[in-house]
């Protein structure tokens, strides 16, 4: 069994151990849903003709079987099958000889990963709201929690005005929300069936039915332009990472806010000391690790995401093995979301607020802006309300720690 | 007159001018909108009995003839203005007195920024999508005027197979609507009021009306949050620009396509010698310098949308001066998504496409894949007919350069 | 006077102006660079029996006519100028008909730009020794004044253990001594003669003088390869600013401490109020600006470099109008840098320490390693020590905020 | 057997899993150099009179039996082992008791990693310069075999004048001579002994000796201040990997021209069957893919280098668990460097010049510029004689393709 495109001439080994890179490793997630391409594909060639029945059973049979071999984790893909489709198909010349071959008539690989890829995000986007909604409902059970207890807000790192902790959660929440209007947008965006497309160029000759595929694979319509297709790739990537990345903008808020919230002279918020980490020279220290990790994957994100923009940069139409590098950076992405919106909302159920530490820490200056509006409601115009108030702040921002 | 927030204590001259760095020129586009802004607040004071009716008529007044002056070009804010909003609020005290100190009741530098950005972005992006419309029907007249014409489409910089150019533009016409799609998703997210937000921890004592200003700015919903609104400058800044990347993505590759098919050995597009460049060495060389810049613009408008992704990275909630810097660099994204996207129209309206030059590049070969179909119509599984191609394509790839 | 490249065909006005771009003001500051090289060339020309010495005599006094009119701010590009070369040239011809015209003999303006560029980096980078000079200075006089006070030193955020305003102003020190190691070090990169390399192929049939343009120039030495010169476009200009980038996060993290160590709770560090800014409407305000502007400006260079060395990329060897847009990057990251040097030296002269709070800050669980280490004085391993002192801190991080 | 900083709290798994991440994979090959940086630590222990000569010895013979095992690979870390520093201790701890738990006096993680790391990235960079160099003879030995033959140059990417295969295999040359100068600069500036520096505040009470640890681990000289041993993490990174992109710079470049002179319809390099790769779909395809993920990567360096300037912004000094992501980037980064160095070098030694495509391609209009010169030498301005071949070139540019 040889790669797809062999004709008879070996391939220097490490040219191919150099291109094929980590895809073997990649692909393994890929199997189930390139099975998925597959099997649309397959009832597609029967229904116009190109399979007979007895092929197309034996074909998907094939296929149904991989999909749950994979699921056991026993369908590995080796470094010298290449990648996903290579392994697919060789499994299914070997198991059906010349029936099996004939899955790959009217596609071409390039259609062929675009699709399974795609099935592969939207199943990712889908499993990210999901996580989101549990980072969204351990918020709200924070703030339900703590909802009265007054904290300081804080403009230029310095504190400003009272606020509170329901108003600090929801600042959050409204975020989370419109991050998920943006991963609705990008879903709509790349829900198109790609199948059908071949290299870029369309199908000749056959007449092939790419409602039909589109359909079966539950895609919300056909992408139309076979070049659009591949020139989609990295399009696509980037503006869902960049998506990604909004909810990591404010994951990082997040984190950011709560390891110093949680500072040894603050102590507002309590993380609980299994979720800490402490230092092997200082026995004092307990390190709010969790989140400065959390806070750190945003600069990976907004690093693959960046990649994934400059990789096509000054590329003509059509594919190009650069393309393979999307994966890694896309993948990546998928993974550091999902473990950090889990860790995040687990530690979430238990965070502590100390509402004797958030009293102290409400310094009375913080009241100075409600004071000059005190004096407004008695007619004072608010700048003059501001300089009476200013110049009464007998220390103003003099304030020598306690 | 001084800053709005002027204590009595002297800024330093070289601190301010670095801190306010170009922001008293950017603003000057901002005037229209901050004034705008200006007006809904003072209606709206005068609503709860904050402003009386003739104050309130003497602001507004006053605020019109500003929208005037600056759209006459003469309303200059001057370096030692500091910005658009102290400009504003300058003239109105001079003018009105201590009924124009009232405006800034209730607001906050903070939320009366956002509100013009916000403004001034929904105008823009609408500007964008106009223009886009141009592009689009450049693209469409262009593909009706050489619809039938053959060329070969590429994959790994190499011709591949035969396309045409209908199919060449429509691949960017998808691209350009997914491309609106995803224009109108984030105009949606960031139109909703951030006015009466305050500093961020929203407006203590007054009973304000932010529903009324909503609905009179045209935003389509309130920003409810106070925290949110400050935490969402950076985050909005850069999903718009990772939306106008996608933009710049297209306009990359379509150039990139034009200067390739328009060289001297190719010469399947004719750029006219009005729009081309010569060297001042040699004497031949008519270059695609519009299509290069345009491409290369690509870089800028990712770099920018890395600049606002960076930003904010690692600050706790809350305004800070850092997101300042936001400002250049959205406003330099609209500017050179507007000129790209306006030049590149008036060129396409008069790119030729020489059908001869055309037919000679596309080549015997690019019809191998067809070929294979015409044997698999036949019967013949795919995989069989490929390598009976492959062998008879007498010097597959070597042919010579004719 | 026309374009240097314009046969007779009139270039459309729209195309011309967005090609050119910003290029006209940027190059007001090459003008004088432009001369310098082109007095080499002319002397060089004049040398090899091109231009006579009349000729020469004529086309140098003018060049430093030009220089003069240049420094008073009298030689202004204008749009239509296109560039500064242009310009130039056409105030060359002018003033001298044929003679001016032969100034551009053996040159393209591929290498004449390239050479004025150099010239002017190595001149902003001297610059910005000069200034990093200063900014350590000022950080050698803020540690002599204060050496002795004690501070915390801060890992995740969180007080750690004892240390010194000496040794941490003695952290930047070291920090900037690595970053001047690598400004000599892309210095020398850069500082190779590329004058005589014409449009990138070298300079056919007449036999020009690199050595003797070089030598004027002052050049360390020859750029032999003439396609090196242009591909090195982006790149000599992509680690100039990956340098500049290093200094910027110096000045970022130095940034940081100060606004932290100033925070109203801490005030270990004491701005003057002249260099601080107030809020619109919380009276008691004092806000860092030009720190955080400064921090901000990291952002700005790191997306310069980003930019930079995203411009050429995929692109094949030979100068490509792309590359313009690599000159409004390098002269931001200049600027910036420039600036903020200045500004950050000038008010750290008058950065000052309170010693009061200083000590308050420094908590007793600070000095647990110590404690750890003097019974590892006596003999007790550290494992075991730290376990000792750690049981013994009675609540270990759970210090309430005094 | 436990992490290094346990207390008695047992920490949850998860959490741990999160925050130690990719860690105890990345840290396989950190395992040799942590046992040198604690074979030097001991010894210097033992000096200072803290170990004895019998601990000594058993500790720095443990050590060097696990980097033995190391090399057979039979040291492997799991991912309970959390990374390579706590494994290494246990196993010490393990095997001598008390006497394992010694070596970690006077010394934190902070520093001992950054020993480690610093030692590998010296290694990486003089490997990386015997690839380079090795890719330099490839280069020499192409433009030896073929010097004399004459290919097209390219101005935006169309022919402009005639060069030859040695010009421009000495344009990739010059451009790897330049990058190894920067090499040598960041191993210069990074050969700075941290050891001894605790956990970025130095260490109390104890008398330790760096000067003896710095000549034993063969650094160039010490990084005095602690402070900006934790504070360089990130940015000697960033710096590294700024410099392994402008060598992904050139190989960007030179893979790029690759890619077109070894198109079907130029051919003037040809790529040997075995070094490239087919199409699924189309029998007649050749696809230059290894040097397509060549010039892919310079996308990827770049994003690394980003996210590694980008994760330490904003954040004060002293070490953060951020910059654990440090380590993944520089890995990635070193791997394909190394990767792609070494391939290009052996695809290089079979790349061969077809001489009759070449001549063929070298058309008669780039030599205009040639004949331009050839009427200075007889005493025309060179204005002049562009203008007299520009209208002799009977259709400029417009020659239809042959």
């Amino acid at each position: 069994m040889g790669k797809l495109w062999e004709k008879g001439i070996k391939a220097d080994e490490d040219i191919v151990s150099f291109t094929v890179g980590k895809d073997y490793i990649l692909d393994q997630r890929l199997v189930k849903y390139d099975c998925y391409g597959s099997i649309a594909h397959a009832e597609m060639l029967n229904k116009i003709g190109i399979l007979s029945n007895k092929e197309k059973d034996a074909i998907v049979g094939t296929l149904n079987e991989i999909i749950n071999l994979s699921e056991e984790g026993d369908f590995k893909i080796l470094p010298q099958d290449e990648d996903c489709h290579t392994k697919i198909e060789n499994y299914l010349t070997e198991k059906l000889g010349k029936t099996g071959e004939k899955i790959h008539t009217a596609r071409s690989r390039n259609d062929q990963v675009v699709t399974a890829l795609r099935l592969y995000y939207k199943d990712e986007l889908n499993k990210i709201k999901e996580l989101a909604k549990n980072f969204l409902d351990s918020l709200r059970s924070l703030s339900d929690r703590y909802r009265d207890v007054k904290i300081p807000g804080f403009t230029h790192t310095r504190k400003a005005m009272v606020t509170n902790i329901k108003v600090w959660c929801d600042s959050f929440i409204e975020g989370l929300l419109d991050d998920m209007d943006m991963v609705n947008a990008v879903i709509y965006m790349i829900d198109q069936s790609p199948l059908g497309t071949g290299a870029g160029f369309g199908i000749p000759v056959l007449k092939i039915d790419r409602k039909f595929t589109q359909k079966m694979l539950h895609f919300e319509r056909i992408q139309n332009n076979p070049i659009y297709v591949q020139n989609s790739r990295g399009k696509f990537e980037g503006e869902i990472v960049s998506v990604l990345s909004m909810i990591f903008f404010d994951i990082n808020k997040f984190a950011s806010d709560v390891i110093i919230l949680s500072e040894d002279d603050i102590k507002i918020i309590a993380i609980p000391d299994k979720f800490t980490t402490g230092s092997s020279m200082m026995p004092q220290k307990k390190n709010p690790d969790v989140f400065e990790i959390a806070r750190a994957n945003y600069a990976k994100v907004v690093s693959l995401e960046m990649r994934l923009k400059m990789l096509p940069s000054n590329l003509i139409s059509g594919y190009h093995r650069d393309l393979q590098l999307t994966k890694e950076a896309i993948f990546e992405a998928f993974d550091i979301t999902e473990n950090t919106l889990k860790t995040i909302s687990k530690v979430m159920k238990e965070l502590k607020i100390n509402r004797k530490n958030a009293e102290k820490f409400v310094t009375e200056e913080l009241s100075a802006t409600q004071k000059a509006y005190e004096l407004v409601e008695k007619g004072i115009p608010f700048r003059e309300a501001y300089r009476i108030v200013a110049k009464n702040l007998s220390t103003p921002s003099h304030k020598t720690p306690s």
